[in-house]
């Protein structure tokens, strides 16, 4: 900033406020301080400029995992691109560890916010962050403990909604297979179908298998559900992935049971029957977290929220088969 | 560190040393910063210590989109999790202006490294970066005009594989459903199968389809393909992407036709048939991207390399049938 001062032969503050689009430095000292920037090649070191702004243009996303489909983090793109906003994004692969890393160091990063999948139960490390000013937004799943904004699908209604659709069609032996229990989410959604299995008055044991997203646990939790003198005929999977996995089972060990799988994906459509779905309003969320992290910014003392996105019931086939066994 | 100092009863220097992790402080006044540290709840701040430093622990991934699954990604995530260091990734949308504010943005971070999905001709942007110290490695496709280390899949070798393979089970009439050739990949997967029906003698025109990602474009090249008095009795599909498309319009519209698919996926196998493919060795990839990463960001002077990495066909049902017109 020196050299520039020097070559276009005006004060270094004088480069400072061209640098931070003061407007109140006159057109003629603006043009002089840029036609030296652009002959010295000099680019401002954004480190440098936002320990003195805290300001970046720039929020974390800390998700669940970056590869997989994420329509959320497609729609908070969308939706932080609209606003000017950059979008760097980590992935959390659900470990309490790793998310408390990446968490902390886009603190450090001083990023003009975050969103976070929240894994756990345990967020201390994040009251001295929010005391320190973060701005944080949940997604999917609340920060349990703290008082922090969060905006989340209705997992209860969306259980409901596919239960009474199952039974509406017939089945009343329907299972379960959902994710790890530790998960918010998925604690939520297999609460609300045990609740759903008690207002039937039905047992509940077999029909509820939850646990981590692995092929052979998944597959073992389908063989149980749909053997024994009273398998069920028609299951409920608690998200994409679930989905996917039951799908695959059933094409070698099973043609006859109904599904209902949470969350759309591109999958949905490829399969015959099709696969229907309790759908999230992914561009509802994406876009109702971007505003509530972007007043959170502008506005810190605003009164934390809590949003809840419906979700929608899609019939395509696959919910809509009677049960083939009495 | 001013409070530090005076609560632990040393220099400011001390201090300095001591969160810098100097191995030539003593003990007993490395115990007496981190109990003032701890006792103050001082935390340094990451920008103002990697301005001195010059490392932050983090690299930056600039790909085609996050929200898509990204095989290639994940393993560069894990290869670079073994190495101790943080992936934040952002999306260039396939979008030139993007991908330069992504890129730009992330130099001013300073971040350790930058892996890069380039998109278009056009990287001028990228020569005072590199001057200055950019450590960057292109992941899929190469830095068109600029000597930048690259790690890319065997595209041509795959396309004649994929080729010869269809002519192996009695094809003549084989189409292209490629990706927009703005795109390296995508040119050079086009070019490697128009090389095969040259080879083969076989009309050209009527048989390659490229352009963007789009449903109703990929439906309408498949109808043209798929029609006529020369229908094409089997297909190659540049990406997993168009790989899913087609089989939707498949599913409707065509069960006798053969098709291979550029890219594995999890879809590969839950179809009936399930999809032969050419896979491209993800983790190859990914673990080869940050290993030369790595390199370049410990020996900046390291000759420029480009890696190609094989990939291989998997044959598994929709690919071995014979043609059931003449």
């Amino acid at each position: 900033m020196v050299d520039v001062a020097r070559e276009a032969g005006v004060a270094l503050r004088t480069v400072s406020r061209v640098v931070n689009d003061d407007a109140t430095v006159g057109a003629e000292l603006v043009e002089r301080v840029r036609s030296a920037i652009a002959a010295l090649d000099y680019r401002p070191d954004e480190r440098a400029r936002h320990l003195r702004l805290g300001v970046t243009g720039t929020l974390g996303a800390a998700v669940r995992q970056l590869s997989h489909v994420n329509p959320v983090l497609r729609a908070v793109e969308r939706a932080a691109r609209a606003a000017g906003l950059m979008v760097l994004a980590a992935s959390t692969e659900d470990d309490e560890k790793i998310e408390r890393h990446v968490v902390e160091s886009m603190c450090r990063r001083r990023f003009d916010g975050i969103l976070l999948e929240p894994i756990g139960a345990d967020h201390g490390y994040l009251v001295p962050e929010l005391a320190a000013g973060l701005s944080l937004v949940a997604v999917d799943r609340p920060v349990l403990g703290l008082e922090v904004d969060c905006v989340l699908s209705d997992n209860v209604a969306g259980i409901e909604t596919a239960f009474a659709h199952l039974v509406a069609h017939g089945h009343r032996r329907i299972a379960y297979i959902g994710d790890d229990e530790r998960i918010y989410t998925a604690q939520e959604r297999a609460t609300a179908f045990r609740a759903c299995l008690r207002a039937q008055g039905g047992a509940a044991d077999a029909m509820i298998h939850t646990g981590p997203i692995q092929r052979e646990r998944i597959h073992r939790a389908l063989e149980s559900a749909l053997s024994g003198p009273s398998p069920a005929t028609a299951v409920i999977t608690g998200n994409a992935t679930l989905s996917v996995e039951t799908v695959r089972w059933f094409r070698d060990h099973a043609d006859d049971v109904a599904i209902v799988g949470f969350d759309d994906s591109e999958l949905a459509t490829l399969l015959r029957p099709d696969l229907t779905v309790v759908a999230q309003d992914d561009a509802a969320i994406g876009d109702t977290a971007i505003t509530m992290l972007r007043t959170r910014i502008a506005e810190p003392a605003t009164p934390v929220r809590k949003v809840t996105v419906p979700v929608t019931l899609r019939a395509r086939g696959s919910g809509e088969t009677t049960p083939k066994r009495p």
